[in-house]
Formats: C-alpha cells, sequence, structure tokens
C-alpha cells in the first residue's frame, strides 16, 4: 500500500482530492490510502507541520507521498520531515507537482501495482 | 477584470481554490473574479456543461479563464464553449494546466495588470 497525504493551503481542497480519487479511482485490493492535511491546525488558510508528522506517522503505506500545492506547503512538509527519523525519512517522497493532477496520477499508479520509479516518472510525464 | 472560473471533478476542490485565492491574493482594486463551477448540477463528483455556461453568461470581467483539472472537465468546457456566439467565444481562453496553481497565478497576474499575453505566459512558466 502507498500512502497519499495532501497538503494545500486549503482543508476544501485536500478533501475535494479525497473525494475525487475515492469516486474516480476503483480500488478493491487497497493498494492506497488518501490522508487530507490541508488548512492550519485552527482551521485557516495556510499550512502546519503536525498534520502531516501526524499522516506520516499513522501511515499504513509502505512508502509514502507528500503532495503540496505552493511555498509554505513545501516548507511545511519540509519541516515535517526534519522530526521524523532516518529510517522514516527513507520511506517519504515530497512532491512539488501539481497537487490535484499528481495525487490522481498517484492513485491511479498504485491500483497498477507501479514501482516507486514509474509513479514518479508517470507523474512527471502526465501532470 | 477577470474572470476566473473553475471547473472540477469536485465542488469542494472549487470552493477551496476559491477560498485560497480569496484570502492570499489582496484585490482591493477588484481585478478578477472567481466563479466556483466543480461537481455536476446534482452535486456529484464530476462535471456539467450548464454551470459553466452560466459563470461564462454572468461574468463580469473583459476576458474569462477556465481553468479545468482533467479529462472530462475539458470536454464540459469545451461543451459550454459551444454554447455561446462567436463574440463571447472570443473572450473565453479554456486552460489545461494544473487547476489549483494556475488559477492562484492568474490571480496574482490580474492584480499586477498583466496583460492576456503575459498572464498566459507565467502560467506555463510557474505551474
Amino acid at each position: 500500500m502507498q500512502t497519499l497525504i495532501l497538503v494545500s493551503h486549503s482543508a476544501k481542497i485536500t478533501e475535494g482530492i479525497k473525494e475525487l480519487i475515492t469516486e474516480m479511482v476503483p480500488d478493491a485490493d487497497n493498494t492506497f490510502e488518501v490522508i487530507a492535511a490541508g488548512g492550519t491546525e485552527d482551521g485557516e488558510i495556510g499550512t502546519s507541520p503536525m498534520p502531516i508528522v501526524d499522516g506520516i506517522q499513522n501511515a499504513k503505506g509502505d512508502h509514502v507521498y507528500i503532495f503540496t500545492d505552493m511555498g509554505s506547503a513545501v516548507l511545511s512538509s519540509e519541516t515535517a520531515i526534519d522530526f521524523l527519523t532516518d529510517e522514516q525519512k527513507e520511506k517519504v517522497t515530497l512532491l512539488e507537482s501539481p497537487i490535484v493532477e499528481s495525487a490522481y496520477i498517484a492513485a491511479i499508479q498504485s491500483t497498477i501495482g507501479a514501482s516507486h520509479d514509474d509513479l514518479l516518472k508517470a507523474i512527471e510525464e502526465q501532470a
């Protein structure tokens, strides 16, 4: 299983991406999970490292892909990754590609059993 | 003024992008408006041409930029554009670039008074 963590400045955007993927990408074999970690901890527009840390710590996936929308979403994710052990860090990939389109592609790639490299390549090519 | 119409398969995504832009792009001079036209007409995941047609018909902007997330969002937008007169079509640009990032860049470009070409160039370079 892959874990897809969504980090946008708007919680609604991450909830929307989660519902879009859940609806549009059939996943009978549970090849991925989607964690919405958008908005600040108090529900405002922005990002916070702690929901991202929580997402990573609770991830069921063998690998964690973090999708970001812009600027401080990347910074918050980097801060979150700093909280991890070296072993945990190895299973996390931070992406700066288009958040909606990339997360959707990653979900599809998970369902077809794509390797880590193939998943990243598909995002790079299509997003 | 520019009109930015958001067409995602999830209404939550378009509402989220609208709140993100409203919060993060100060626009004292009202250089842009954002219209969320995501989801189907009955609130499901998907897209419908009619909310897009409505958005275009009611647009206050001199030019209308339509942002799409994937596949059928583009098709619904093309269908919506088919409903327009030739005069209306001239003021509409359909984009297939990353929806969150491109709409945000378009809003910023509007506030600095960017030309049509410069706005498209900024999206192409940064999104």
